[in-house]
């Protein structure tokens, strides 16, 4: 039996049809209804989709049923180490490597103890102009969870 | 010669005294007048002071002399793998390591190639209400830099 | 001589056919006749099945003698720390870093200096509704073992 | 200024009065009125105590103010490798190791995809008799999370 | 309060008293009545001793009171990967990367599926008489423990 | 030139060939005239087989030329650090690391400064009838080699 | 859908093409029209290329449009622990162990707190003469960014 | 005997008399009459100084012939991975890693199979002033060595 | 266009004509003309070879041209972790570690602060004959390079 | 009671001494009467001294008892990773991680399948004087022991 395809392999026929059909990730988030981050981590592979996503995700991409299969699928979203050195993702580390432990006790001050979820959790990143050089903007949004016996 | 307080020691004494007194990490940000999360991120270790600045918390915090020399000391800024485990903080690197392929997919497809910036850069913490409970909302300023040879 | 197929290409093709026929596990297990998370942590793998259960696996899942022959192999049961990092596993790994040092405390006052057997040994998941949120349960219910010269 | 004490000579503290007073951790836990486990492990520094229940722990065990503030500290809950290879703890991230793969397929399948609060989340030990040897019966209980966008 | 004296300064107190009370291992442990390689392991810090014990061993070994309660603590049992480097050990873990996988195979076959215990487990080392150079024998005898549900 | 197939590809095809046989390792080292251990290894790929002994077992198992040769083979032993945490071979290192110290003092108190060697060497394995359950017992045998200028 | 070639493969076409035309670096960048070390460093797969660049380079080495197109790609720019162990690669790295907290100290006192920027960022390789054996002169050349809130 | 004073307490003094006294490292390197780099990587530990080198950095920062004694001793050169993590450190090792295959092949084109000396080597840092922000730049220069049998 | 054959691909095919040719390394070092140690070094990847040399052997072994291609190639000599756990090369390392710091001692005291070059380097490997055995002599003989400015 | 002085802190105050009293390792060794290698590696903690060895080192350092006590211990001779990244060790584990099969290869055709003890054997260092620079001469001198059942 064919196996489903793997969500690497899914990945590599998504990004490969999508710079071949020239399309944006926004157009592709707009085609299957759900927010920007969300649909490219889901493409990627970090998320499963239903099958509708699925669909309209493949019929805009041109891709066919094994990949909308593998869509579906339930990811393992494993941590990749060599992923987290490549620098355009490397600074959001570094900056919570230096930030971290600030970020803790001022959470744990204003909500007391707990963390911020990042199950129930969105991701937003957008652009503010600045005249001394436009800015990468990423807002992280989770529910905070109190330790609750 | 009595060698200069270190980083770790430093932060030690700004966390008993602050507790002692019974005061919140903004009200010691007020005093020093500088922002919240840069103010509580360099009494940790992680920016140097000013003399101005360090006397500040200093004189809040009943803190003597040597501290506010160690205030001012550059600091190594190193990446502790221990404290990246804390549930609090260990979130936040999940989060990237689920996100992180997607924002860089983004932001090059946004901004061309390049990385945002995280030394131009701020970082806020703040409370967003919501009836499901509230959220904690961190958000990410960074310039953006193009790879420009 | 084709060699028998190995645990990892096995667990892709249940995988594959539990999918594609719309099986629960505990439908193979009820088939199989053995307890829900031993079927399931066998058949990807983990545990050897004997003839009669593979047999009766992979009739309900339509799939070969190349697979049952595989699920009856012997397995090598390693540590794969990349999938420890998937937050539905993760969250188990970081309660045992959080609770580990006082389970130790209160097994050695309960029992004497001894273990948890992890081989005498049965797990269990199952939902708990509550009203704030339904409830993932999970059971650990090993063998005491002392040490014993 | 005397820092506060650290979590790591808070718990010798209490280990060794504990030990010398001959108290089980169930009286202590009996004493400051909260659960077994999550008493125990607050003790042992892996929870912030109240000013009430700190104050109850070291009336107990004889011990002084200094270790009733460190009792009281926001921790840090980080991750200790060299722990883990204690037998008694390694055998539960060795269960996980085998079956941590079947728990996942098998929230999934009940819940849909998210996972297992760690956070809003109980652990309880007990022993279960049997005539082939007593059993380790040990019960993670915590709220399902799914991922929300 | 005076901690208990920690597994790895008890170990050195006793190691010093032997040097220098040039005592060997066999005289300790007839002295406490226990097996020759569980009274080493004991005495270094891998086995809690009972109070007759430790009080034996002390009496023999000119120590006091501290090392005779530390003696008694419970210890954690950690791997500790230099010591693992030190050839008079290493040749033991290298001895398993050439033959684990066989033995694996051998306890399979004779015993079905299942573990050789390290728990209920004793171990031996005894001198062979060689004329090729005498030998070093070294007996790991431990219980069978079955995969049993 | 087609390449010497490697030592997994060897093990792999005897793995095979021996289920599908049913022959047991007893029976194959039997046949080959050599230790059932030294066997077993030799054909997991950690020793050459001359070969007399290669063509011996290849008619056993009805494998081809190609796989003899691989047998003849040198092979590399190198340490696999994932196969050391499958359960069956862990407890053989966790022994050695509770004991490995103990170890060490009582060959140096009887043999003086030196090792045991893992190459001038032989390891057994057999089963222990016992009431309480049969044993596992494994013997390492190697000469002592002193430290020599 | 034949997926985009890698980076990894189209850096092996194009050391395989350069090769067997008996082309050098300097020759390759003189047609693309891009600096020596960047044009290096994209044709091995470490930035991408415009479509004109990368079809002037694939016409001097005769490649076919399947590399061009992989040289357009955005690179993941991850790290690799191996290739820094070539001795040639290795010296660099060396020398940061070495020069890396002077070089630190240098940069503060004369810019204060911040960082050379790796983005951008130029680096150039030269040969300098000397009678003592001619030298490798490597130039780092990139923007001083201040920690700047 | 007292000993003789570590590196990194040498360097722990060097670092605190030279900010109290409001020296700079080149200063300091005037005085003695090395290199700047040199200067600062000898008083931090990384080189060994003459008597009459220590003897005039210690006279400028009034320390005393404990510390003259310590500038003196043969270092170990030793990496500190931590240390790399330091944003200012870390930017070198990630240009490396981009561009460390590139200087590779370049350097063997233009000398052959060698490497670039790491220990008859200078580096230097300076200013280069530019209208879009002042830039480091750092010169590595180190004698080309051939692999020579 | 066919990719250039990788270092072990090439190797594996010199292992493979060699044994089935019956050729020692010596014979095929004569063929060459160049040292043993070397010439086995470079045919298993760790040399770049001259075209004659590359042809001289491979009409030696009966190996085509593309395998003499791969010999020619520029390598990288990165460091294999697995491949220093295989016992014959491990001891050298042990040796290493064990002796490592006194030959650093040793060469400080002869030569100043320096290294022994591993690049101006040869190795060579003999045996002497000796009545208690015979002996494995591995010497090693690098200009020395001391650090100069 | 005062436990021995470890290792560690017998070979600061060897190392101390040695400096304070000009004296070079040849001339403790040829006090000592044992070969110059083996005597500075016993004086840095990797040997076992005799009692009469350890006199007449600390007879000529002007060293006490203790440190004598300390040089008499048995050593655990453990790998220390930092320590090999020092460049006058790292060199001699580069030339084995380049060299390391080759050696492998020809130990194997030389003497059959078997290693160069590390335990039977010597190391010696000399100066062989080079009208190209004078080179650093280590030989590894061990006898061979075969794989023998």
């Amino acid at each position: 039996m064919d196996p489903i395809m793997t969500k690497a392999a899914v990945a590599e026929q998504v990004v490969t049809a999508r710079l071949r059909a020239g399309l944006t990730w926004q157009e592709i988030a707009d085609k299957v209804g759900t927010p920007l981050v969300w649909t490219t981590a889901a493409l990627l592979g970090r998320h499963p989709m239903s099958a509708e996503q699925a669909a309209a995700a493949c019929e805009l991409l041109g891709l066919g049923d094994d990949v909308a299969e593998g869509l579906r699928l339930q990811p393992y979203r494993t941590r990749d180490d060599a992923v987290a050195t490549d620098p355009t993702i490397y600074r959001f580390h570094e900056a919570l490597s230096v930030y971290g432990p600030a970020l803790k006790e001022l959470i744990h001050e204003e909500f007391g103890d707990g963390i911020m979820s990042a199950i129930n959790f969105t991701v937003d990143v957008s652009r503010r102009p600045d005249p001394d050089g436009d800015r990468v903007v990423v807002t992280f949004d989770g529910k905070f969870l109190d330790y609750r016996w």
